[in-house]
C-alpha cells in the first residue's frame, strides 16, 4: 500500500460508491480533506438538494482545512444551484491543493470550477483515478451526455437459459441472495420497466424490498392496449408511482379509472425503446432498470439501447424446446449481427452466478444512440 | 507453505492431473519419493500397459529409495496385471513409509495393496488429500463403481442461452480459447457422442484438434433410422473410429456400406441414455463427452445421467423466441422437478465464461443410477 494521491482518491471514491443510487438527479460524489498525512474530514453528497460532499468534508475539518489538500471525485461546482458554489467554499477555507478525479460534464460546470480554483491561486490536479470515477458516475455522465436514462437490463435464468418450465412455472429460478441483489438494483434506479404481459402473468409489486427498507423506483408499464388490470399491484398498492405507457389510440374514458387510482396513463407515438427513453429522459429519469419479460428485453436488445446487463444464472437445468428464455422477440438473424459485449464481472451470489456485461467500449455510440 | 505430507501429496496429485485422460482404462496416478526433505524421484502412470507411477519414481530414486517415504495418489496394486505388483517393488526397494491419498476401489486391489505393505512392516498412512484424489480419479472411480462411463455434457451458448440465431446461424458462438478447450476435452475422453441431427446439420469431424496433436475419441452417433450420410466426415474421414447406434429395425443391407467404410453400426433396444451408457460400459468406454445437440442433451438431462456439465457462455445476445437453446426435448414440467446442481467453478476463457457444474453430492446416486 502506497499512501499517495491514488490512495486518498480511492477512499473518496468509496464514499461516492456508498451513496450511489441515492443522489439522483445529482451524481454520487465523495470528498476527503488531508493535511500532513492526517485525514481531517470527509463527506459525500447524500441526497439531491442537500449539502455537497465538499461541504461535509470541510465542515468536519473545521479550521484545520487551511493549507490542506481536498480530494474530490468530481470537479467542484462553481455555480449557484440549490447550494452555494463549492469552489468558493474551498477558496474561503484556505485549501491549498485540490485533487479531482474527473471533470464535470454538466455544461453549467465543465471546467469552470477548476478555473475558479486556479484563478484563486490554488494548485489543482485533474485526472487521478479518472476511469474509476467515470465508472462511479456512469449514470450521471450518460444522462448528461444523452439526455436519456442509463439502462440496466436484468435477467435471470437456469444454466440452460430458461426463465420458466414449458408450463410456465418460474418460482423460483434464483436463490435468495440473487433476489435480494435485484431489490438493491431497484433501490438504486430511478425507474423500473416491465411489459404488460409480466404484470398480467406475475402481478409483481416492483418495489425495493430490502431488510433495512428501500426506495421504490417509479414503475413503468409498456401497455399498448391498456390491458393492465385495475386490481394489479402496480395500480392498486399505492407503494410507488406508476406510469403506464400506451399507444396513441386510448380514450380518456378508458384512462380515467387508472388516473383515479393515482396512476398516470401516458400515450406515446410508439412503445419502442427510443421513444420510451426519450420521454423518460425529458422527465429527468436518469436510470432505468428493465426487468422484462422476454419480449421487452428483446426490443431493448435489438435496438442496442442498454448500458449494462445484469444476469443471474441458477444452478438448475430446465430443458424444453418451448420453455421461455430471457430474450425473445424475433432475435437477430445472423451471428455477425450480434453487438460486441464485454464481460465486466462474474461472481457467485449464494448458489447462483451473477454476470455483469456491457456493450464494448468504442461501440458504445453505435450501441446506445443509434 | 508448510512442507508436510499434504505438500508432497499435492505434488504427486499434480503429476496425476497432468496425465489425466491419457491413461484409460487405467486411472491417472502420480508418485514421489522423499527422504530427509529431498525429492529423490517422481513419476506418473503415462499409458495403459506401461509402467505404473511407483515404478518410474523408484527407478529415478535408485538405491537412495531405501528408508525413504513414497507418496502415491492411489493405493499401490498388489496383483499381477500387465506389470508386476507395485506393493512388492516398494517392499523390495526398502521404502519405510508409504503415504496414500485414496484406496483403490477396484475389487482386485481394494485394500490388499495396503495389507501387503503393512505385513512387510512398512508404515502406511491412508487418506492424505483424499478428496482431491477422488476428484482426480473421478472417471476411474465412477466407472469402477457403476460400469458405465463418466459423462461430461458440453454446451455453448450466448448469454441469453441461444446456440444459434432463429435462422440456424451458429458460427461462431464462442471464441478461440473456448473452442480450443473443447478439443482438450475431446482429447481426454474415451468417446464423444452426438445425435444424427448434429451430423446432418454441421457435418462435424468430432476430432481433437490441438496445437500439439491430440487423441481422437471414439465417435458415437445416435441415429435411430440410420440417416447419417455416407459422405459425412464421421463416416468418410477415417480419422477415428465411429459407432452408429441405431434402433433394432435396421437391415443388414442398409448397414453394409457403413461397415465397408469401417464404421460399426450397432442396433440397441432403445437409444435412451441408460441403454447407451450400459453398452458403452460393457465395451470399457470409461468417459463420454456429450456434445449435443439440444435433443440429445435433453434426454441426458431428463434422465439425470451426467456427471459434469461444462458450459461456455459467449459475450453475445442473440434473442428470438424460436432460436435454439442448449437443452431442448420436452423439458421439466415444474421447477421442483429440477435436480440440485452445484457450480464447481466459473472462470473467464478468453472473452467467454466457462462454467463447470455437477449434480450435487448426496443426490449423486439418484442422479446417476436411477
Amino acid at each position: 500500500m502506497t499512501v499517495n494521491d491514488e490512495y486518498y482518491m480511492q477512499f473518496a471514491l468509496n464514499l461516492a460508491r456508498a451513496v450511489s443510487g441515492q443522489t439522483s438527479p445529482n451524481p454520487p460524489v465523495g470528498a476527503i480533506v488531508v493535511k500532513h498525512g492526517d485525514i481531517l474530514g470527509f463527506g459525500a453528497h447524500l441526497k439531491a438538494g442537500t449539502a455537497h460532499a465538499e461541504v461535509h468534508a470541510l465542515q468536519m475539518a473545521g479550521d484545520q482545512a487551511e493549507g490542506a489538500t481536498i480530494y474530490v471525485t468530481l470537479e467542484p461546482c462553481s455555480h449557484h444551484g440549490k447550494t452555494p458554489p463549492c469552489a468558493d467554499l474551498i477558496i474561503e477555507k484556505g485549501i491549498s491543493r485540490v485533487v479531482i478525479a474527473v471533470k464535470d460534464p454538466n455544461e453549467k460546470v465543465a471546467g469552470r470550477g477548476i478555473d475558479t480554483l486556479r484563478t484563486a491561486g490554488i494548485d489543482v490536479e485533474l485526472g487521478v483515478l479518472q476511469k474509476e470515477a467515470e465508472m462511479v458516475n456512469r449514470v450521471f455522465f450518460h444522462y448528461t451526455q444523452t439526455k436519456t436514462p442509463y439502462v440496466t437490463m436484468k435477467t435471470a435464468a437456469s444454466l440452460d437459459g430458461k426463465t420458466a418450465t414449458y408450463t410456465g412455472d418460474s418460482k423460483w429460478i434464483t436463490g435468495e441472495a440473487a433476489r435480494h441483489d435485484v431489490h438493491h438494483y431497484r433501490h438504486t434506479h430511478d425507474a423500473i420497466l416491465v411489459g404488460v404481459n409480466t404484470v398480467v402473468a406475475d402481478n409483481p409489486n416492483l418495489t425495493a424490498r430490502l431488510p433495512n427498507g428501500g426506495k421504490n423506483p417509479l414503475r413503468i408499464i409498456l401497455d399498448t392496449e391498456l390491458r393492465t388490470p385495475l386490481n394489479a399491484n402496480v395500480v392498486a398498492d399505492q407503494k410507488a408511482d406508476t406510469w403506464i405507457f400506451t399507444g396513441p389510440a386510448i380514450t380518456n374514458q378508458r384512462t380515467r379509472p387508472y388516473e383515479e387510482a393515482g396512476v398516470s396513463v401516458i400515450p406515446l407515438d410508439a412503445l419502442d425503446p427510443d421513444h420510451v427513453l426519450n420521454y423518460l429522459g425529458s422527465q429527468r429519469i436518469m436510470s432505468l432498470l428493465v426487468e422484462g419479460g422476454a419480449e421487452v428485453n428483446g426490443s431493448f436488445m435489438e435496438c442496442g439501447t442498454f448500458n449494462q446487463l445484469v444476469q443471474y444464472m441458477a444452478p438448475k437445468l430446465i430443458g424444453g424446446k418451448t420453455a421461455p428464455t430471457t430474450i425473445a422477440g424475433n432475435g437477430l438473424k445472423r451471428m455477425p449481427d450480434t453487438q460486441p459485449i464485454e464481460i465486466i464481472s462474474v461472481e457467485m451470489l449464494g448458489e447462483d452466478i451473477k454476470i455483469i456485461a456491457e456493450p464494448r467500449k468504442g461501440d458504445a455510440d453505435v450501441y446506445r444512440n443509434h
